[in-house]
């Protein structure tokens, strides 16, 4: 039973807070109903006995690891299940419980599970028929089948288009014929795969009549429901340790002629009839918003995590005491030490600031959601941008700024008992997943090239970059700047002008010289990230 | 068994290098013979069917993870004593072999048995009269006893005053009775502690005849040669699980009344004579270079973890094929994406920069020696300084440095089989053991100030910032520039002067306000710290 007694130096430094802590929750949380709801979900789950670990799970091996996890996994869905059946909770929480802010500290190295409610049902949601959605969701609800979703192979990660999983389509027997062509085709990654899941929405290649058409996802089966073995055709398993996230049982998967129905092509949006005959996708605006919500999920996610860390690094800055300022005196707090403060207190501004952008973009989205199902697209280009460029950030902002907190803890803070490791591992892999960072970069830096040449032509911009228009044309001397607020934010903005001016020109130049616009790109790809990092102003 | 076909990309890439690898890596080596006896030794310790590991340790939990690392630990420390009985290596390689660069090959997690012979050893070398190292030192090089290093305390690591143990001399038995007052005042963190060693040089604050005569060191049992159960008094057991160095199974050690006799306090310095009388050490003169020796091991195992980080994620880059970077093109090998280069060549130019720093101060710290031996103390502080800031720096840049590499390698850089979380775990830790970064740079900063305040009065400075003293009282202004590497350097001096004369400005000029020079400093920790890691241009 850990103590109940507060460290004395802890107490005084919160007597001498100059702001309403509780008023502070309540922003965090977003008012005063979710504070309440997150409170009492935190209670429901943290206070379960049944849900406690025996052994801090550092100390377990990677069969172990998983076996725990699973076992933990069972309870969540259970608990989830009765609690949605009682009206007290609903699936907007599912990402929390699963593997946010709550679901971290049930199931601290990741859920085996959590691919299956958060990514495997609402895909069947998304991208499934009524007859589909009927056919699986109320399976998959109760857990009758556990499925898992599966993209990324060992050799394509980034470029979608390059996956080599082929499904061909059997007018004969109206089935799918699923097969991987190469080692680098096997799928890689999707978690739950390893153990766990006995189906997948597998993303693969359709080819229909000897035409290709593109990627389109797939339910497959992959296990026996009884007896849990691979079904044949499916070569399956665990891809292996990684340096966090270590139950969430990632797994490989290969096919070798593995036939599926023609109904287990999920065709809300693109169909295949009886025929083989393909019927193409009204729009892809549709996965598009997923995908924005996908980012906007992890910026809070990861100033979550930062401030999680900033808290344990400030926490233990009040109560260790070590090496006095003047050698006469005796050890202070190491918060007095102004350095400390130097590591500090970015971190915990940063994880602010990260909630407020989070905050903001998470606005936009529902705004531009809500233009798009008007029909009006404008504004989409610039959400896509933004959310880019600001998971970009926050994931390798915060990532930084988690391992600067725990080595402001000193020794203590590597070890596995300061929590730090488990949240570096978490939020470490936000950089990679989701896009890329760099990616995600030079996917911004594209939007904002376009904006800077509608500047430079004097056309309309939308918000986010309006300030382009401003300072356009004009040099920093035309300003008289006062040292105001007003006047730091307009000298960002000639920075940031001025970084995206010199990829545009640099892009252009090596056209001039004779390269193609994407290969001038490519040269420019350092200019072009550094553009991106500081390019958009509106929040 | 692995593969011996190299991948032909590799194969391409490695016929393009326009240098001799062969000389590059004899350099790299420190020339001809120290490169053949590293390959020897490789061969012996690499290709030993006994030290192979029958799964990766990743999958191991902390327990099993503790024994594979003792099972190895043995079989090396065997190896070990051969190979020098055969004359076949030297101590010079114990570091090398024990933790470094083939260490960390073969016992992946760390060697709990490092410290028995890095520093335990050494100890007794180094601070025992003739007599103790003819009492201890066969026994412990036969590893008829193993002992490990026992200084940090669970609340006390930087500040080594503060540490609590205290040896209370009885000359009534003319023993030595240790004891741990607080919890805070327990050793925390000694290298095979917890459940490998049976002795400690424990270091404690020695009182005799009611006089406190600061810390000394003093040999202690703590297990029973036979059965290994702590002796009476004795509370001793395992840390618990860390980020990085999994297996060196750090201890905590607490004494109630454990009497030792007097012989068992290393009297090479400083002795107590029978009946308590205290005589002190004629100089500390000589701790000191231990100090700077082990910071400059740091510098060199700080530029090895980089450049191996560096070579797996330049190799992946060679391999690995993503995204066209025309979209008619086929995917091109990642190294030709630009924003990929950005990310590689810094961290490889970066580990042989270190290495260069590495050897610049190894021959220093060997002149320094020199000097010592006939009594010139002239440019200690100069060296200890440059070890101080040079083992800030290489530990958090290439620490920094192996994160870049890591990620550069997408998803796979964060699975365990990359072996980068392995590396980030070990050489993180450098951060902030043996002098934390922070403290380290501070203490360079004492050293600048001092150094900047002889420049202004024009007095003559060591070679290390001989620059200070052209650019003193000068504005950049007064000189001439051509853009000549000369004049890159002369810009780089003034932007360091410039930070030390800022750090050195607000320091005076709150003493000016009254404060003390102590409190003054802490005030200026930010850009003193900054100032710090610019100060010196040596190289």
């Amino acid at each position: 039973m850990p103590s109940k007694t507060v460290n004395p130096d802890l107490v005084t430094e919160r007597q001498k807070a100059t702001f309403n802590v509780e008023e502070f929750t309540t922003w965090w949380n977003d008012g005063e109903e979710k504070k309440e709801e997150r409170r009492a979900l935190e209670k429901e789950f943290l206070e379960d006995p049944e849900l406690e670990d025996d052994m801090p799970v550092s100390y377990l091996s990677h069969k172990e690891l998983y076996e725990h996890g699973i076992k933990k996994a069972t309870l969540v869905a259970k608990k989830l299940r009765e609690l949605q059946d009682q009206g007290r909770t609903s699936v907007d929480n599912y990402t929390a419980i699963l593997g946010g802010s709550i679901g971290s500290a049930i199931i601290k190295e990741g859920n085996p599970m959590g691919v299956h409610f958060v990514m495997f049902l609402p895909t069947i949601m998304g991208q499934g028929t009524s007859e589909q959605q009927f056919e699986w969701l109320s399976k998959a609800w109760s857990c009758n089948i556990i499925g898992t979703y599966a993209q990324t192979e060992l050799g394509h990660g980034t470029f979608i288009r390059g996956l080599e999983t082929r499904a061909d389509y059997d007018p004969k027997t109206e089935e799918f014929v699923l097969n991987t062509p190469t080692l680098s085709g096997y799928k890689w990654w999707p978690g739950g795969l390893g153990l766990t899941a006995n189906y997948a929405v597998v993303i693969a290649q359709l080819y229909s009549k000897g035409q290709h058409h593109g990627i389109q996802p797939f339910i497959v089966q992959l296990r026996d429901e009884d007896t849990h073995m691979p079904l044949p055709g499916i070569d399956i398993g665990d891809i292996g340790t990684k340096l966090g996230m270590k139950s969430v049982n990632n797994g490989y998967l290969g096919f070798k002629n593995v036939r599926v129905p023609r109904k287990n092509m999920l065709m809300k949006n693109a169909q295949v009839l009886p025929d083989g005959t393909f019927v193409k996708s009204p729009s892809s605006v549709l996965t598009y918003g997923t995908m924005v919500f996908v980012r906007v999920v992890i910026i809070r996610d990861a100033a979550y995590r930062l401030a999680k860390a900033a808290t344990i690094a400030t926490r233990y800055s009040a109560v260790r005491r070590q090496s006095p300022i003047d050698p006469s005196e005796p050890e202070p707090q190491v918060i007095d030490h102004i350095t400390q403060r130097l590591k500090l207190f970015p971190e915990i501004c940063k994880a602010i600031i990260y909630k407020v952008a989070g905050d903001y973009i998470w606005n936009m989205y529902n705004h531009v959601t809500g233009d798009l199902e008007k029909g009006n697209l404008d504004r989409l280009p610039e959400l896509h941008s933004l959310a880019c460029v600001l998971k970009a950030l926050s994931s390798s902002d915060t990532t930084n700024g988690i391992e600067v907190c725990r080595m402001s803890c000193g020794g203590h803070g590597y070890m596995d008992q300061s929590a730090f490791p488990t949240i570096y591992g978490l939020a470490t892999a936000a950089c990679t997943y989701e896009g890329e960072n760099t990616v995600l970069y030079l996917q911004t830096s594209r939007y904002l090239l376009k904006a800077w040449s509608q500047a430079l032509k004097g056309e309309p911009l939308v918000p986010s970059v309006a300030y382009l228009g401003d300072v356009a044309g004009k040099r920093i001397t035309d300003f008289y700047f006062d040292g105001s607020l007003t006047d730091i934010v307009r000298a960002m903005e000639f920075v940031a002008a001025n970084k995206i001016k010199v990829a545009y020109d640099h892009v252009e130049q090596r056209k001039a010289e004779g390269m193609s616009h994407e290969h001038a790109a490519n040269y420019t790809g350092i200019e072009l990230t550094q553009a991106s990092a500081v390019g958009f102003f509106v929040l």
